[in-house]
C-alpha cells in the first residue's frame, strides 16, 4: 500500500499548500488547505501538521504564501514580507529546530537573490522562494529513504521494536524517520512486531503509528505508555527506535515527552535505543540538551478528549509536549549521512563535517 | 470536607452492599445496589468497585448475599453455597490477594460454626457469616487510619509527591492507604502538590485521585503517566507513594501498571519510593513477584474511551492491568503495623510475627 506522507504542495508556485489533517485520524482522511501563513501557522499549532520534517517543509512552503499574499510590488518589499512572516511562522512551535532550519534557509534564498540581482523583481523571488521549498520537500523525501537505508539492519527478524509518538510518513514528506527503517526492513521481508506507545496526550501513536504501520502491512500492537517498561521486563523488546525534534551538539536529543523515560527504562533492561532524524534536526549552536526550550501545552490536551472531561473541573496539569533523552543513553544516531554510534560532540561533529 | 469510601452496607444482615459507581466517576456520583453475587461479581469484574482493600470488604459482604440468596434450608446447604459463591466471587479478579483473604477468612467464620454447633440454623450462619463482613469492613477503616499515622512523616512540607491510579478512599472502606498518608499530612498543617499520575487506560488517578484530594483540599496537579520521569528529571518529586495489590513474602509488589517504571525511574533520580498497603495485601504463601498472576483485560479498554476510538480497527492491543516492583526498588512498606524499611523477606516475616 502507497504510504502517505503529511503534506503535498498543489501547483505551481501561485498554487497552495494541501496537509491530511492529523487532528481527525484514523477516523477521518480529510484534507486541509492552506492558503496563506495564518492558516499554516494555525496548523502547525494545534498540530493538524506536526512531526519536525514535516513542519519543517510545511513552512518552507509557507513563505511561498508568504509572498503571494504580500502587498509589496518590488523585491525589497516581498523579502521585507517574507522575513515578518518566518518570524510569525517560527512562533508557532518552540522546540522542532527543522521549523527554524527551514525558514532560515528559504530565507537565506530570497536574502541572496536580492542581494545578487538589484534587478530582481517580485516573481523572479517568488520562484526562487518556490525552488527552495519543492528542494528541501525533495530532499526531505530522499533523506527518509536514506535513514531507512541505513537503520533497517538494527530491525532484527523475529524482534519486537518499541517506538514512541509518530515518526512515520505523517510525520515527514517522505516515507518518515524512525518508521523508515521498519519500512525498510520488511520491505526485505523480515517478520517483526512494532510496539507502538499510544503516546498522551494526543495519541499519535495509537492513531497515527498503528495506522500507517497497519496499512503497510506490518504486525502494530498499542499499549499504553505506562505499559512499555513492564514490555521491556517481559523480553519483548529487542529495540527502540524514535524520532527527535532537536538534537544538540553533544548528541542529547528532544522528543516527544515520555521518550526521556524510556530511554532510562531501555538502559535497566540493555535494550538498544536507536533515535532517526535528518541532519535538519541537529542544532550544533547549542553545547547540550539543557539549552533546549521544552514546549509547554495547554491544560485542555490532558482534561478533554473529543469533548469528554477525563479530570475533575478546577484540577492542574503538567503538560510539556517534549523532554530530552541525554546523549549517553542513546545507542546510535541514524541520519541521512550514516550511523553514528554511542554519539558524542566530537563524532557529531565529524559525521557532518565528513559528509559536506 | 467528608472523605467519602468505596462501598457501605445498607441496614441489617438482611441488607443490601451499597457501592459508588466509579466508572462514571468524576462526573456522576451514583450509587451501585448489589443484592445478590452477581451484580457484585460484575460489580468487581467491570470496575465499578476497585482497589485492593475495597474488593476485599465487598466480597466479604458478598458472601452475606450469598447466604441470603442461598434456597438452602439448614445451615449444611447454606455452607456449601456460600463455599460456592465464594468461589465464584473470587473468579472476578485474579492479582489482588484481598479478594481472596477476605472470602476465605468469611467462610472460615462460617465453617468454624458449622463445626462447632452441630444446632446451627441458618439464621445463625448468616449472623455470624454479616458479623465477620462487618469486622473486615471496621478493621479496614482503622487500617488506613494507621498507615496514614505510620506514614505521614514521608509527606514533608513543600515537598511533590507523585503517586499512580487510586489509592485513596475509593479504594478502601477507610480514607485509602498511599492518600491517607496525604490525608493525614495535610491534616498536621503541612503544605505539599501531589502529581497524580492520569493511569492509562481507565484514569484512575486522573478522576478518582484528582477528585479525593481536590475535594480534600490538598493541591493535586494531573499529568500523563508518560510524563513522570520526566518531572523526577526536573527535580520536583521527593516521593511516591502507592498502593499495592500483592505484596510477596520477599517484599516484592505488584501494583497498577507503570507502577514498576515508575520504581526504576525513582532509583535512577534517587527518589523514595514507598508502597502503603494493610497486612491483608501480603501473600506470605508466594515466595516472589513471579508468583503473581498479572490480569490482562481486553483491547477495548485501551482502544474506546467512552465510546470514542482511539485506535484503528484491527490493531493489536497489549493491556496487562498490574505489572511487579523488585522489593529492592522499595524505600518503604507501610502498613497498619508499622513501616518495614528496606523489605526483605526477613524483616517482613518478623514484622508480622511481632504485630501478632
Amino acid at each position: 500500500m502507497k504510504i502517505t506522507s503529511a503534506l503535498q504542495w498543489i501547483g505551481d508556485c501561485q498554487g497552495y499548500l494541501e496537509l491530511i489533517d492529523q487532528r481527525v485520524l484514523p477516523g477521518t482522511w480529510s484534507k486541509l488547505v492552506c492558503r496563506d501563513t495564518a492558516q499554516l501557522w494555525q496548523a502547525i499549532k494545534t498540530l493538524a501538521v506536526r512531526g519536525a520534517p514535516a513542519i519543517g517543509v510545511s513552512a518552507a512552503y509557507g513563505l511561498v504564501l508568504a509572498l503571494q499574499q504580500s502587498k509589496a510590488t518590488d523585491a525589497c518589499g516581498a523579502l521585507k514580507d517574507l522575513i515578518q512572516q518566518a518570524h510569525y511562522l517560527a512562533s508557532s512551535r518552540p522546540t522542532a529546530v527543522n521549523l527554524f532550519w527551514a525558514l532560515d534557509r528559504v530565507r537565506r534564498s530570497a536574502e541572496q537573490l536580492v542581494a545578487d540581482q538589484a534587478q530582481a523583481d517580485k516573481d523572479a523571488l517568488l520562484a526562487v522562494v518556490f525552488a527552495e521549498a519543492e528542494a528541501i520537500c525533495r530532499e526531505d523525501v530522499v533523506m527518509c529513504q536514506r535513514i531507512g537505508e541505513h537503520g533497517e539492519r538494527f530491525i532484527g527478524e523475529g524482534c519486537g521494536v518499541l517506538t514512541h509518538c509518530n515518526a512515520g510518513a505523517l510525520a515527514t514528506a517522505g516515507q518518515g524517520t524512525a518508521l523508515s527503517l521498519m519500512f525498510e526492513a520488511h520491505k526485505r521481508g523480515r517478520s517483526f512486531t512494532v510496539y507502538a506507545d499510544e503516546t498522551r496526550p494526543l495519541l499519535q501513536g495509537a492513531r497515527l503509528t498503528a495506522c500507517e504501520l497497519q496499512r503497510a502491512g506490518i504486525e502494530v500492537k498499542v499499549l499504553c505508555d505506562s505499559m512499555a517498561g513492564w514490555l521491556m521486563k517481559q523480553g519483548q523488546v529487542h529495540a527502540i527506535v524514535t524520532g527527535a525534534d532537536r538534537i544538540a551538539a553533544n548528541g542529547d536529543a528532544a522528543n516527544k515527552i515520555g521518550t526521556y523515560s524510556l530511554s532510562i527504562l531501555a538502559r535497566e533492561h540493555q535494550i538498544p535505543f536507536y533515535i532517526a532524524a535528518p541532519s535538519s534536526t541537529f542544532d550544533l549552536s547549542i553545547e547540550n540538551g539543557q539549552a533546549i526550550t521544552i514546549e509547554q501545552r495547554s491544560a485542555e490536551e490532558v482534561t478533554t478528549l473529543q469533548g469528554v472531561d477525563l479530570v475533575p473541573a478546577g484540577v492542574g496539569v503538567y503538560n510539556p509536549a517534549f523532554d530530552v533523552v541525554q546523549a549517553s543513553d542513546i545507542t546510535a544516531l541514524i541520519t541521512e549521512v550514516g550511523v553514528i554510534e554511542k554519539p558524542s560532540a566530537e563524532k557529531i561533529r565529524d559525521h557532518f563535517s565528513r559528509s559536506k
